[in-house]
C-alpha cells in the first residue's frame, strides 16, 4: 500500500507555503505605503505575532482556527474541545514572540444556527479565556449554509508586546521539549483520512480509544512561558503546530544549527503511521510527535526552568542543544531516520 | 407562490439573535471575572466594536467577514471585491463606535490552496488597507477541505476609540442616509436562493446585469464618518448591514424615536422584491435598501455634513428627524407600509 501523506489528504504545505509568500508580500507593500504615511512603527511580521507600536505601546495582533479537528467534534457531537483549542493555540503562538495575550474576539461559522454545538464551543473558549485571562471584547457568528459543511472556529487574540528577549536560541543553549496531549489541533485533515479508511473513530487499539485521542485539547503553554520570560530563563520558545518541527526554525539564527533528539512519540501517533503508512518524515512535518512547545535556554537554568513546569503541570524533556552550524535542525528521529529542516 | 424569506433562504435572524444572546452571556461572564482579577476595563460591548483600556489607551477589537458573497465571487470567478469588502465591512462598522482603525489581520479559509482567487482577495485587501491606512499584521490561510465549500474570507480590525461623542441620536437631530452601492456584503443567502431559482446569474433585466450588481463592492464610509466626528458635525452613526434597518435601534435611547421615509430602493432591490415574491418587511429587515449608512446630526452642521460627503463622492438623503417616542425606528417605506423595528 502507498502511504498517506498530508498532500495526499488535501493539504500540500508546498501550496500553502506558496499562498504565505503571495500574503506576506501583500503585507510588505501595504505597510510600506501606509507606515510611511503615518509614521507608524510596526514588526513581527512573519514571526509569532505582528504588532504596531501606538503611544509606544506595541500591540499584537493574532488569529488562528482549530481547522478541521471541527469535523471529528461534530462527528462525536463534543465541540467543548474546539473552543478551548481556538483560544489556546493563539496563545501558545503569541508567547512565543514575547506578547502578553490581554483580549480576544471569536469568528464561528455554521452551516445552521446549532445551539447545542455553538453553547460548547463558547464553554471552551470561556475557559480558556478564564484561564489566560484574556477579556472578551466581542465576537462574529456568521451562517453560511453553503459555504461551511461543519463548523470552523476561529480566535483572534489581541497582546502587547511585554519581552523582547525570548525569540532566538543561543548557542550553547540546551533545547527542551514541553510534552503535548496528543496531536493537538494540526495534521488533522490526514488524521481522518488515515482512521477513516481504516478503523474508524470507535475503534480502540492497543488501549488506544481513538474518539478520545483525537479530541484531546491543546495544552496550554502560555503562563509557563510567559513565566519564564519574565525571569529570563529562556533564551526562545516555538510553538510545535502547523508545520511542526519545521517551526523551529523560527527560532534559529544562521551560522547555530539545533540537534535534537525526539523521545518515543505517544502510542496515537504509532498508530496513525501504521495505520497510514506514513513517512517518517511526514510525521514530523505534520506533527508534533509528542512535543507541543520546543524551548532553548542556558544549562544554567534547567532546574528551576523544570521545576516551573512542573508547577504547570507541564512534563520535560531534553532534547539537544545548540551548536554551530548552518541554519538547520537536524532531528534524529525515534525511529533512527536524520530528518533536516 | 409563496415569497422567500432570509429564513426560508437558511438564516433564521430570530436563531441568529439567540446564539447571540448566548455568547454576550459567555462574554459577561468571562469578563467579570478577568477584569475583577486584573482591574482592567473594557467596554462597548454588544456595540459596533469592544475595546479594552491598557495604558490609558482604549483598544477596540472587531472582526466581521464577507459571508455568503463569496460563493457569487467564486461562481463569476471575480474575488477581489471580497477582499475589499472584508476590510471595508469592518471599518464602516467601528468608526459608528468613534474608533480609529490601525492595523488589520485577515483569515482565509478554502477547500483548496487556490492561488488565483488568493492573489485577487489579497489585492482587495490592500487597496482597502491602503485606502483606510491601515497597517496588516499578518494574517491565517486555513485550507479545510470538508469543512469549506468555497472561500470564507474575514478580517480583524485592531483600532483605538478617538472620540467619545457620535453615539447617540440626540431629539431634534436631522437623519441623513449615505447611499449604498448596491446590496454591500449582507443577505446575500437570500440573494442567491431567489436569482438562481429564477432568472440566473447572468440575466440582464430592466437594464440591471445582476452579475455586476451583486458584486459591486462595499462603499467605504469610515474616512467620511471620522472626519465628521473629528469636526463633532454628527451625533451618532449606524452602519446598515447584517439586520438591516434593525441596527439604527443601536444609536437611539430610550424615550426618542426615529421617523424616517426610506427613498425609492436602487433597481436591484425592486428586482430581488419581485423575483423572490419578498414581503416590503422582509426586504427592509434583510437589506440596505439603497442606505448603507444612517447618522444623526443637528439641523446646523447640514450643509458641512453634506458637502463633506460630496468630497468623499457619497451621496445622501435626508431621511427624516429624531422625535420623543418610546425608543422605537419607524419606517415609512417607499412602498406605503410603515415598518417598526
Amino acid at each position: 500500500m502507498s502511504g498517506w501523506s498530508y498532500a495526499k489528504a488535501g493539504v500540500d504545505l508546498n501550496l500553502h507555503r506558496e499562498l504565505h509568500r503571495i500574503a506576506l508580500d501583500s503585507v510588505a507593500r501595504v505597510n510600506s505605503v501606509v507606515s510611511g504615511k503615518l509614521g507608524m512603527r510596526c514588526g513581527g511580521i512573519g514571526s509569532y505575532s505582528g504588532w504596531v507600536t501606538v503611544n509606544g505601546l506595541d500591540i499584537s495582533l493574532h488569529v488562528d482556527g482549530v481547522g478541521t479537528k471541527s469535523l471529528i467534534a461534530s462527528a462525536l457531537g463534543k465541540y467543548k474541545v474546539i473552543g478551548w483549542d481556538a483560544v489556546v493555540i493563539n496563545v501558545n503562538d503569541v508567547v512565543c514572540s514575547g506578547v502578553q495575550p490581554i483580549a480576544l474576539v471569536d469568528y464561528i461559522a455554521m452551516n445552521y444556527p446549532n445551539d447545542v454545538a455553538f453553547k460548547e464551543i463558547l464553554e471552551g473558549i470561556e475557559e480558556a479565556a478564564i484561564t489566560n485571562e484574556l477579556l472578551m471584547l466581542g465576537g462574529e457568528t456568521a451562517i453560511l449554509a453553503d459555504v461551511i459543511k461543519g463548523i470552523d472556529v476561529v480566535c483572534v487574540v489581541l497582546g502587547v508586546k511585554k519581552y523582547y528577549n525570548g525569540f532566538k536560541a543561543l548557542r550553547g543553549d540546551v533545547v527542551v521539549g514541553l510534552y503535548s496531549n496528543g496531536i493537538h489541533a494540526n495534521g488533522y485533515s490526514l488524521v481522518r483520512k488515515v482512521i477513516e479508511s481504516t478503523v474508524g473513530y470507535e475503534a480502540v487499539i492497543n488501549g488506544v480509544k481513538i474518539s478520545d485521542e483525537l479530541l484531546k485539547p491543546v495544552t496550554n503553554y502560555a503562563p509557563l512561558i510567559l513565566e519564564s520570560l519574565s525571569k529570563n530563563l529562556i533564551s526562545s520558545a516555538a510553538h510545535i503546530s502547523g508545520g511542526a518541527f519545521k517551526k523551529v526554525r523560527r527560532i534559529l539564527d544562521d551560522g547555530l544549527n539545533i540537534v535534537i533528539e525526539t523521545p518515543k512519540p505517544p502510542k496515537v501517533f504509532e498508530l496513525l503511521m501504521d495505520l497510514g503508512n506514513i513517512s517518517t518524515y511526514e510525521m514530523y512535518n505534520v506533527f508534533n510527535m509528542g512535543i507541543g512547545m520546543v524551548v532553548t535556554l542556558p544549562n544554567d537554568n534547567l532546574c528551576e526552568f523544570k521545576s516551573a513546569a512542573k508547577r504547570y503541570g507541564i512534563e520535560t524533556a531534553e532534547l539537544g542543544y545548540v551548536v554551530e552550524g548552518e541554519g538547520k535542525v537536524i532531528l534524529n528521529t525515534y525511529y533512527g531516520d536524520v530528518i533536516e529542516f
